[in-house]
């Protein structure tokens, strides 16, 4: 490993932090609230930041593995230094609990360990759903966008971004990954500027939609009431279902369409799939709710399963985990749908987590191919996905993610359960629901529920879980291998 | 597909189930019960048998999927007839209730419909015990080691053994397939004739002693008692457990030991990973179990503890399902553990379900192999198991093979969750126990429960489980893709 290039990195990405924290610090000076959770945070961040950065590095080598040590290292700093504030303002005095809450926003998972969300200032509730927003699209896309082109070595961004934007491969849209870092960002913030408005039009006032669309973006779920949306207008929980179900969206389809190119857009393989899965698991949720309602259910009613049903797809589907309603005391047959939704994630190249539609649809593809090799073993056959045919490292790394993925969910739950003791329920929805960055489970850590009743070192594995899940494992797994903290010769 | 082929191969399927019939029909003539339940199974087996044998069809191609189609056709086939007895006696009215036992045995789960055991004729209890020995090894592997080798085909025949014998690897002991059979064969006879004198030796007369040592052998769990073991003294019960994991282990190690090999036996990677697994099991429920009992556990207890942990984990990493005491009770660390054992299954070549310790050995360190991969992308690095190299088609059968099964665990769990209604830990573990052909599970389908309530398309679903299990997936599988039923031209 180059240390002293991952070094210059992490002091970046601390001004970075610092800068971001800009944010609630206004919004604390406008409401009037204490100034020093977030000043103390941000002077030691620019100061070891600044440090970091005295001196460039003569060697420069920057190698694929750096990258991902880089991504990986980034993020547990940030979250790290990003629960300063949750700390100092003594709202969460524990360590554990502040990064767990801080984790669960840079991954855009939204686990909470906060019973009553209502009595954090608003600095602090605003700040909870910036986290999000920035873990959204990523920290260091967002370095890459803002860095003058001088300083990028080229292919090892490209690393930095297989790194940290989620799915199996990484569409460059434009031939730059530094352009492509950009037009990224820029249909992320029109999305969000988008939300902010529609919201804006509802009965929220400026600080309200601010937080919810900040969330919304990036599909965290960090909500500024007890009961997450169930408490807003019809108008606005239909606003936030649809941008959430946007937010799930790949990116790619926005840019062609922005582009003018409307019949690639609407070509996509994935979106389809994305859509038809939602119509039928939105359909399947509502008769559900529907009968759930009892036998003399009206019109109206069927509206508000309509609408539940809508809501709670879109947030699970697209990893938010915003709720209106307690789904726990739900049939059966709605936490079955829930917990494949949780499993599934929306599109890849967008903002959302869990395994990704097309990472499912290669494997589904890849699967049937290997049954028809059964079948007539001399024949030569390819895997398509969007048109084109998938190269053989892509469907590899694609099975190795999945069974990495497999047994860390397994390992996890095993180790959550037998350590907490709490019933298999609760132990099995608590990992899925942080691997995969949703939010909220079933049983103890449903939507009524929160994460505060875990021993720490439960909440230690669910915040690896979080960040394994939000950096598609490597990154983090492989800080643990001995061999990436050998210097180079 | 060569249906000519086929339905020759059916037919002697059916004449072979025919003689394997009398073995009951012989116990109900000693206990003077009637004999209708089996003389007709085996008129009609017979006649159906013969007409599919008159004439021997001219075109003997025989390709590696007629091979697997076999496989798959005829253990449908034996348990559509198997299930004979059951109907034709009245012990088990319900079509749908017979075949589930009927797959049931045949499948080695040993997962039962009944909710009294001992209500049923000798005859029949000794059938659905027989059923798991006939199981347990693979009757085409039998009709390999009993036929003439003038009618052998040679590599088709390593197609059906590759179908039938579990592993990732069909590991050919002796260069001959037909003798390969044969071995495994005589040690499978050897081993189960043992267990026999040594539960006679017990409390057990001749009749439980047979029924006990053909279920055993299996690794089935079928008993004759409501209770299952939980009645027998404490020397039958440590007899059996010893021979579960005996069943459990890799009968090549057998083969070494008897041919005077021992130091190539004890080298074996994978029995030292079953031996350490078992040992670690045993102490975790051990302990916890003995903490379970209270404060004033004396050492008495203590081997009680022992006896209990041994057993129940013998029962399930061997896939057996036997049982001493309703486990479901227990602390959920042992649930825990009890789960992945369910999972992780025995040795490969032995008569055990689940996936596999060789196999997930070998995703284990071909995932190893892919992180190291991304630190050194140019570094040649092969897997190697039981000291060779192993072929690259084999791990991506393994990588096929997981993700296939993890697909259709997923997909069926959550069918009998949302088409019964019953809740998730007796969906996920009544799917568990069946896909990997233990019996028992937790919740409504514990070791004190049955598969009795379940609806009858549920019930059918667990069948294609408990199918899909014993053949390792592909062998039915293939039976649902269209070309298979092309014919050759």
């Amino acid at each position: 490993m180059n240390y002293r290039m991952v070094f210059l990195f992490i002091g970046r990405i601390l001004v970075t932090l610092a800068a971001l924290m800009l944010v609630p610090l206004t919004c604390a000076i406008i409401y009037g609230e204490a100034l020093a959770p977030y000043l103390i945070p941000i002077a030691i961040c620019l100061a070891i930041g600044l440090i970091f950065n005295i001196k460039a590095p003569k060697d420069r080598r920057f190698l694929p593995r750096d990258g991902f040590v880089c991504v990986g290292i980034s993020w547990i700093v940030m979250s790290l230094f990003g629960c300063l504030p949750y700390i100092i303002s003594g709202a969460i005095p524990s360590f554990v609990d502040a990064f767990f809450e801080s984790v669960s926003g840079f991954s855009t998972t939204g686990a909470s360990i906060l019973s009553d969300v209502e009595a954090l200032p608003r600095g602090l509730k605003l700040w909870r759903c910036f986290t999000q927003w920035i873990g959204g699209m990523g920290v260091l896309v967002f370095m890459m966008a803002i860095m003058p082109s001088a300083d990028k070595g080229g292919a090892s961004f490209t690393h930095l971004m297989k790194a940290e934007v989620p799915g199996p491969t990484v569409d460059k849209v434009v031939p730059r990954v530094a352009d492509t870092a950009r037009i990224m960002y820029g249909i992320y913030i029109l999305l969000t500027a988008l939300e902010f408005l529609f919201l804006l039009a509802g009965e929220m006032n400026i600080y309200e939609a601010l937080c919810h669309s900040a969330s919304t973006a990036g599909t965290g779920g960090f909500g500024i009431m007890n009961d997450s949306i169930a408490s807003y207008s019809t108008y606005s929980q239909y606003v936030i279902a649809i941008f959430m179900l946007l937010f799930g969206t790949n990116f790619n389809v926005f840019f062609l369409i922005l582009t003018g190119r409307f019949l690639r857009a609407i070509k996509c393989e994935e979106l389809w799939w994305y859509l038809g899965i939602v119509a039928a698991s939105v359909t399947v949720i509502t008769l559900s709710v529907f009968r759930f309602f009892g036998a003399g259910a009206t019109l109206l009613q069927g509206e508000e399963a309509f609408r539940l049903a809508l809501f709670q797809v879109a947030s699970i589907i697209s990893t938010t985990g915003f709720s209106t309603t307690d789904y726990s005391i739900w049939p059966i047959l709605t936490h079955v749908v829930i917990i494949t939704l949780t499993f599934s994630g929306a599109c890849a190249g967008c903002t959302a987590g869990g395994i990704k539609i097309s990472r499912l649809l290669l494997l589904a593809k890849n699967g049937r191919r290997e049954i028809r090799y059964i079948l007539h073993p001399r024949a030569v056959m390819s895997v398509k996905l969007e048109g084109k045919k998938v190269d053989h490292e892509v469907i590899r790394g694609t099975t190795s993610f999945i069974i990495t993925y497999a047994s860390l969910f397994l390992a996890s739950t095993f180790l959550v359960t037998a350590l907490d003791g709490c019933d298999l329920v609760t132990g099995f929805t608590s990992v899925a629901t942080c691997l995969n960055n949703v939010g909220p489970g079933l049983g103890e850590v449903g939507p009524a529920g929160n994460f505060g009743g875990f021993t720490a070192i439960s909440k230690l594995l669910l915040c690896l879980d979080m960040l394994l899940g939000r950096l598609e494992i490597f990154p983090i797994l492989i800080l643990f291998s001995p061999s990436t903290w050998k210097r180079y010769i």
